[in-house]
């Protein structure tokens, strides 16, 4: 897998389940960091405040994982992202947790820009010209 | 301790940790939902939307609990919950945790009457009269 | 989908994010639920102390879940459950969840039938014959 | 309060609820956290594997937590940790969260140390000597 962005994470106590490993669904919360701390590391945030008021964000459609080898406590995982398409509306982020040489899970997430206006259902829209320039500069550094 | 209203709750398997007990930070879910079972007992809700679009909600002042005995994976939790004070703005109350004869846990939480309206910083009020006489006829059924 | 089990499930507090809506997360937490709901109600359960005082359990292999309309607090979900396939060594089960007739979200977990013995590293296993005839049983009673 | 060790954590998406604000059972994550990192900073472990197989570990006794002011998404807060007291079994340590100079949260929980044996109950200990001495000298430091 190519790397568009790469961060790091240490396994807390309370991500463990009485098989001492990390539950499952704390991979989740593992990609969703390693994905906001990538906007931030383009300038951007994903609950962007809009001059009317409105906030733009980024709902989920799908998201899946594989779990290769279990995590524990105290562990420093290692969380690479790549961008695996960008659509209209939407972004297929692919992600893999390594602890040094080790596989630990594979995982993917679809997600689609909308817009949330106080008192109005969200609503898809078109990813913004300035975001896109932004996430397609950060895959040209990527090789 | 006396009791206003009591609910069961089976712990989860993602709430154990890898000491293979119910990790700590879990107990004050617990006690949020037997609280906010007891609102919906009372046909009351802890997100109560007005005619005015505002929001009249309860954010936490203080929660503290003292942990007496192990909970695991599969056990049937009670949940007494007692009315300690009801204040002009606040509301104070007392959460006994048992498994059978067994008390697990002890806890209490004070939460304060507020006022949430789109744009503006949140405002403590008085507890709406219909809501105290509510709370305050479910405490005279207790003996 | 048919469907082999199905419980229900009120959409709690802490279970929802910023957005107002339940953080995707917590979906497979629910999933979870479904799956040990329903190992409970054949008279199984997914920690299962062996006379040797080994453990037979039921590591997850992958899991994936798409979200289809967003669940709220207060919400009542019902979860239902579909056994996909019976391995020899693992079990696929697919998991709708809706409240009344609106479809909130649809996912997949794959887990395999392991052993763990006290200071040895955990040994995937053939899904033992008691467990299996009750699995099939499950099944012939769905239409 | 004076303070024995720092910490910082950035909040995360998953740990807003829909009020838009952290939670209140998070800040108990928090304060683990910033304990965990003080027993690492020490050279220690709150898992800590003996030559014999069994586990040296620090159950919590209780928890308490006053909020002062909410937190946000992204906000950067800092973990103050003070030292309270050492008693011959337990430890009682005190948590100041900050968000640059608005007060989060105070909070303070007591622990005691113990032993797991496989197959045993748990069983309170004196904290050994090694644990003291560091646990001392890292209050020296403080002003």
């Amino acid at each position: 897998m190519s790397c568009t962005f790469k961060t790091t994470r240490r396994v807390e106590f309370h991500e463990t389940d009485m098989a001492g490993i990390v539950h499952f669904a704390n991979f989740y919360k593992y990609m969703e960091q390693a994905e906001h701390e990538y906007f931030r590391s383009l300038g951007l945030t994903i609950v962007d405040k809009q001059a009317d008021g409105s906030i733009i964000g980024w709902p989920r459609v799908s998201a899946q994982c594989s779990f290769e080898s279990p995590a524990c406590y105290g562990d420093l995982l290692e969380i690479r992202l790549n961008i695996e398409r960008i659509g209209v509306k939407s972004l297929t982020i692919e992600y893999d947790l390594w602890r040094d040489e080790t596989k630990i899970a594979r995982g993917r997430m679809k997600t689609v820009c909308c817009q949330f206006t106080h008192g109005s259902p969200m609503q898809s829209i078109a990813i913004p010209e300035r975001m896109l320039l932004k996430f397609e500069a950060s895959m040209d550094q990527d090789e």
